[in-house]
């Protein structure tokens, strides 16, 4: 069964990228194959998104670094990943798609208090588009 | 000898990343590790550039997708990565960070003429921040 959204709107869905470390993937809901094609909302909500994401991975995880990318090369539909990513995790410094660096068995804050904590601030948000 | 940046101005500067593939990185100016250290002007200076140069690529060389990522995980300075991906390219669909797939001969219109092309529209840019 797929697990439910973190989070989604008129514009976007935030899903979990099942991994070692916390990643989070932001989905644009309209059809959109490179990231210019979508509409200027939905690029200003992804890269706000990104930002408010990116600041709380940072309070919550403490990592090392924060990596963000968008490809789409074998799904051509817009989505950014985010990842929180550690000194000794299994690819660091190589992104996650390069090659494995190590064993790695990282201790981590729970990832279901990240969501929690997320959602209640993706719920605070001033002038958040509506949801469809 | 180092060759001249791409483009530059008080926030941020472009280069090119020598590679088989059309291979931008646009570095943030100022110090800053993570993207949501950068000052909101360098955020979205470097968001328009990301859009100005993925139109252009799209338009100059035909890709069949664009990549963006920022890592930053050697180099701890705020960087983004924009590449043109082509379907026989050595690493498609894999990011280029990925497993190579093939040996690949890619016939693409000449990287100097896109640069020249490039440095026109942003020359033309309005509102562009000052050169330092």
């Amino acid at each position: 069964m797929k697990e439910a959204p973190v989070f989604e709107n008129a514009l976007i869905r935030i899903e979990i990228e099942p991994a070692e470390i916390p990643w989070l993937k932001i989905f644009a809901t309209a059809p959109c194959k490179e990231f210019s094609e979508c509409s200027p909302e939905t690029r200003a909500e992804i890269f706000e998104l990104l930002d408010l994401i990116e600041r709380e991975m940072l309070d919550y995880f403490q990592p090392d670094k924060i990596n963000i990318a968008s490809f789409a090369n074998y799904l051509p539909q817009v989505h950014w990943h985010i990842m929180a990513r550690f000194a000794y995790d299994r690819h660091f410094p190589e992104p996650v798609w390069g090659r494995k660096q190590r064993k790695a068995d990282l201790d981590l804050p729970p990832m279901d208090r990240f969501v929690e904590r997320l959602r209640g601030k993706l719920s605070r948000r001033q002038s958040a588009p509506a949801r469809d």
